[in-house]
């Protein structure tokens, strides 16, 4: 069985907006049982874990003598040795990996730009006068990715990997509002949220996080 | 014979820094031949490559029925078919592909943050206060990256597609001299830029900059 890394304590409050998430995600989708190794902040700069991630983040992926990091490299690991989170057709097959970078690449570096902006800059001068910058460099990238969608459910055919990739990416702008301009965008994120797949996962990182504010 | 897109007329004027680098290093590392369509800057915004590309961005990838876009993944799709890019051992090959991401989605955004910053804010009066901060953000992974690398030639065992989006991404910082504080990063991306293919790729963007400007 895989083992995973996970926050000991997630500094999104169990909203599933930490990278595990997306990790869950993928092995409810093809029903993969998993094991949880949670980490302090602390835990994750030593190097025990160093060896694991270079990054010192999580989620890492373990099976037996395989250790991966960077949850893209981890979901589609997950997607090539079970059925159900890429299509069998091969150009489909490749246009799926093609949304999961898209997910990774294009749509979340605006997006966690603006959300590092409203963390940690919003007592700085800047702040005011920068915002609608970084709202515009998001909103043309929701604008493209709303017109590609259109009437469609899922971004190529069938549910896949980049779907599952895009709707995280997407929920990371929960804190703000900027969904609510883009219907089908919304409805997109909603469609995913209601996979039974997505529940379990979510219910399962909010289950670290409510034993550990418990404790 | 694939055909791929590139700048009509490069905004870095035959530096390799456009993202058809990528494709054509990677073309050229498997010893694949493919077709060049130069694209202006309006014709990326319009219908007909809006349907290869929902973000109107070079570069794409058509060979056959299969169109691509995401420089990712035509990489990945590009070494997944021919031999040379990702190592035959199944571990290794997923640690490769952890690479790809990391580059992409864990070098890359704060270098692009940083590069934005440079050619859009510099005329700001947030500039001088924020550039050290963005600076920092990319120092703290250029400090991850070298501790990781240490004295090996490449990332993870033999030279891979995410070495080569690693010296890609990196490459970005030329601009910036933060590459000089890092001999061991200095001295990858000049392996890697010292490899035959990479100077092909490179001469055949050049060409390409260098035939626009003469016209």
């Amino acid at each position: 069985m895989p083992t995973i890394t996970a926050f000991e304590s997630s500094p999104d409050r169990g909203r599933g907006q930490a990278r595990d998430m997306r990790v869950r995600w993928a092995l409810e989708e093809v029903g993969q049982a998993y094991d949880v190794r949670l980490l302090s902040f602390e835990a994750m700069k030593q190097p025990a874990h160093l060896a694991l991630h270079p990054f010192g983040q999580i989620p890492t992926y373990e099976d037996g003598d395989l250790a991966l990091f960077e949850t893209g490299a981890i979901v589609l690991h997950i997607a090539e040795r079970h059925d159900g989170l890429l299509p069998n057709d091969a150009n489909a097959r490749c246009r799926a990996i093609a949304w999961m970078f898209a997910a990774l690449n294009t749509i979340e570096p605006p997006i966690v730009e603006l959300g590092m902006a409203v963390l940690l800059e919003r007592d700085e001068s800047w702040y005011e006068e920068r915002l609608p910058i970084l709202r515009n460099r998001v909103g043309i990238r929701l604008d493209e990715l709303s017109r590609h969608l259109g009437g469609a459910d899922w971004l190529d055919g069938a549910f896949s990997a980049g779907d599952l990739l895009m709707v995280t990416v997407l929920r990371r702008l929960n804190a703000s509002n900027m969904l609510e301009a883009y219907p089908t965008l919304s409805s997109y994120v909603a469609r995913g949220e209601a996979r039974p797949a997505f529940r379990r996962a979510f219910d399962a990182q909010l289950a670290v996080f409510t034993a550990a504010s418990a404790s």
